[in-house]
C-alpha cells in the first residue's frame, strides 16, 4: 500500500466526511473531494481513489438508504466505520477589525439541514437571516472569500482552519447527541486498515427472509442460539414488492469464527437473499 | 367534529406534508404551515390546530428520528398514516411568451434535497444552474412572484397550482422509488379520522430492552408465538447509554385483539420500556 491513501469524500474541502476520512486513516491520508455519493463509489472503481467514506445514518436523520443501496450495488467491502459528533460552528473572515462580532452579522449561511439544527441559535438571534446553501464547508469558503463583516457561516472546525475563518461560537447545534456514522469502503484485499484502535469486530449483513408472520423472529435466532450480539437492526420496504422487507443487520462478530459461520449458514437456509457487506474491526 | 379540521404541517403551502394532510382528511381540511417540527406539536397542544402531519420516513433518506422523539414526548396518538409518492416538477412563471421553455431557464431553486434528488436532469441540462432554497413550496412561490423568464422552481405540482406557476417538466427525479411517509397525529378522542379507505390496522410502538445477546430475539418472539405480523423495526442507539438500543416497532393488529394484547403484556414483562405510540386504521 502506498503511504498516500487516496479517500474519496462527497462535499467541499473541510466537510465532515473528510474529518471522518481524516480519523479513519490518520493525517496522512489525501482527501478526493466530489460533487455526490454515486461519484465516490466510482471514483473506487475506476482507479482514482483507493477507497471511500460514506455517511451511513445520523442519530437525528436516521439511515441514509440511498448509501446503503450504493454499498450493496457496488463490489466494495466495509473495512471500518467511525461515529462523528456533529459541532456547528460559526464562522466569519478573519476581519483586523475586532468590532466584528455576533452583533454586527446580517446573514448565516449554511446547509439547511445544519441550519436547522441550530433553531435555537437562530431564536435566541433574532436578527440573523439564515441563508440555505449546498454544503456547510462550502459555506465557510464562501464568506471568507467574500470577507465581509455581516456574513458568517455555520459549518465544521475543520472548515474553519481549511479556508481561514474565525471561529465566533462553538457548539450552536440544538442537539449535542447529534453523531453521523461514516463507513470506510474499498475493494476486497485493498490492504488499508482503519486508524482508529479497535475494540470488537463487527459484521453488516443484507437479508431478505419470505413475508410471513415470524420469519424475521426465526432469522435472528439463527444468531440468538450462539449468542451472537446484534447491534443495528433496520426493516427497509423492497422495491416494486409492497409488503416485503429487507433487512440491515449488524452483528458483533467475526468472519472465521465458527459460531458466526454457523449462523449465516441458518440464515441462509431460511433467506431469500444475504448478502455480507464487510466484517472490519472498529472501536464502535 | 367541526367541519374544517385545522391541520398544522411543516413548510409553506404546497409542501408535500399538506398534499399528505389533504389525502389523509379530505379536500375540505384547513391546512395550517408552520416553520418547525416542534411548532405543529405545539400548534395541537395550544389548540391553535385539532391536529398534525409529520413526515416520519423516506423511502431512500430513512427515519427521520427527530420527529419519533417529538412523537415520544407528546401526549399526541397516531390515528393515520399516508404514503406519499415525490414527484419533482419544473415550474416555471406563467409568462405570455411560448418562448420561454428549458432552453431559455439558467437558474433553478428549491431545498437541496430535492436539487439532489435531480441530478440527472441537471446532467442532462448542463446551463441550469442550480440554487438552494429552504423549501420546495417555497421556491415556487419565490420564482411566480420574479417572474423572470431564465428562472424555475422544482416542487410539487400542488406547489404550482396554488402559486400559479406553469409546469415544463414532470417526474425529473432520478429515483421514481422516492416515497415519504406521513403520520396523522391527534390527541386521544379527538373523533379525527384517516379519509383513506383502509384495508388493515397497525399498531406503532417503541420499547427498549436489557442490552444481552437474544433480547430482541425474545421480545419479537412475544408476536411470533401469535403469528402477529411486523411491517417495521429498527435499532436505534439510546442517548447517553452507549451500545443499549430503544426499537421501534410497527405490528399489523387491533388493540382490542386478545392476542395483541396479549404480546404486549408479554413484551411489557421482558421490557425496561413499551410505549404505543398509536392504533390505527391503514391502507399501507
Amino acid at each position: 500500500m502506498a503511504e498516500q491513501i487516496r479517500a474519496a469524500y462527497q462535499g467541499e474541502r473541510g466537510a465532515f466526511s473528510e474529518t471522518a476520512a481524516r480519523r479513519l486513516l490518520g493525517a496522512s491520508m489525501t482527501g478526493v473531494p466530489y460533487n455526490s455519493f454515486e461519484s465516490i463509489f466510482a471514483a473506487v472503481r475506476n482507479g482514482e481513489a483507493d477507497c471511500c467514506v460514506a455517511p451511513i445514518e445520523n442519530s437525528l436523520a436516521g439511515s441514509i438508504h440511498r448509501n446503503y443501496d450504493l454499498v450493496l450495488e457496488s463490489d466494495l467491502t466495509i473495512i471500518g466505520e467511525t461515529n462523528l459528533r456533529i459541532v456547528h460552528h460559526l464562522i466569519a473572515p478573519p476581519l483586523t477589525s475586532s468590532s466584528v462580532e455576533i452583533a454586527g452579522l446580517r446573514r448565516v449561511y449554511s446547509h439547511p439541514v445544519a441550519l436547522a439544527q441550530c433553531t435555537r441559535f437562530f431564536a435566541a438571534n433574532p436578527a440573523l437571516e439564515p441563508v440555505a446553501v449546498h454544503d456547510t464547508a462550502g459555506a465557510a469558503r464562501l464568506v471568507v472569500e467574500r470577507g465581509r463583516g455581516d456574513e458568517a457561516a455555520i459549518a465544521s472546525s475543520d472548515a474553519a482552519s481549511i479556508y481561514g475563518g474565525r471561529v465566533l461560537a462553538s457548539g450552536i447545534e440544538d442537539h449535542p447527541q447529534n453523531f453521523t456514522r461514516f463507513l470506510l469502503l474499498a475493494s476486497p484485499h485493498s490492504g488499508i486498515t482503519n486508524q482508529e484502535e479497535p475494540r470488537r469486530w463487527k459484521m453488516s449483513l443484507m437479508f431478505r427472509v419470505p413475508n410471513k408472520p415470524g420469519s424475521l423472529f426465526r432469522a435472528l435466532g439463527a444468531f440468538a442460539v450462539f449468542d451472537i450480539d446484534l447491534s443495528k437492526i433496520e426493516s427497509r420496504p423492497v422495491e416494486g414488492r409492497p409488503w416485503e422487507y429487507a433487512f440491515y443487520l449488524d452483528i458483533i462478530g467475526r468472519e472465521n469464527d465458527p459460531k458466526v459461520e454457523q449462523a449465516l449458514n441458518s440464515l441462509r437456509a431460511m433467506a431469500e437473499m444475504v448478502k455480507v457487506l464487510g466484517c472490519y474491526p472498529t472501536r464502535w
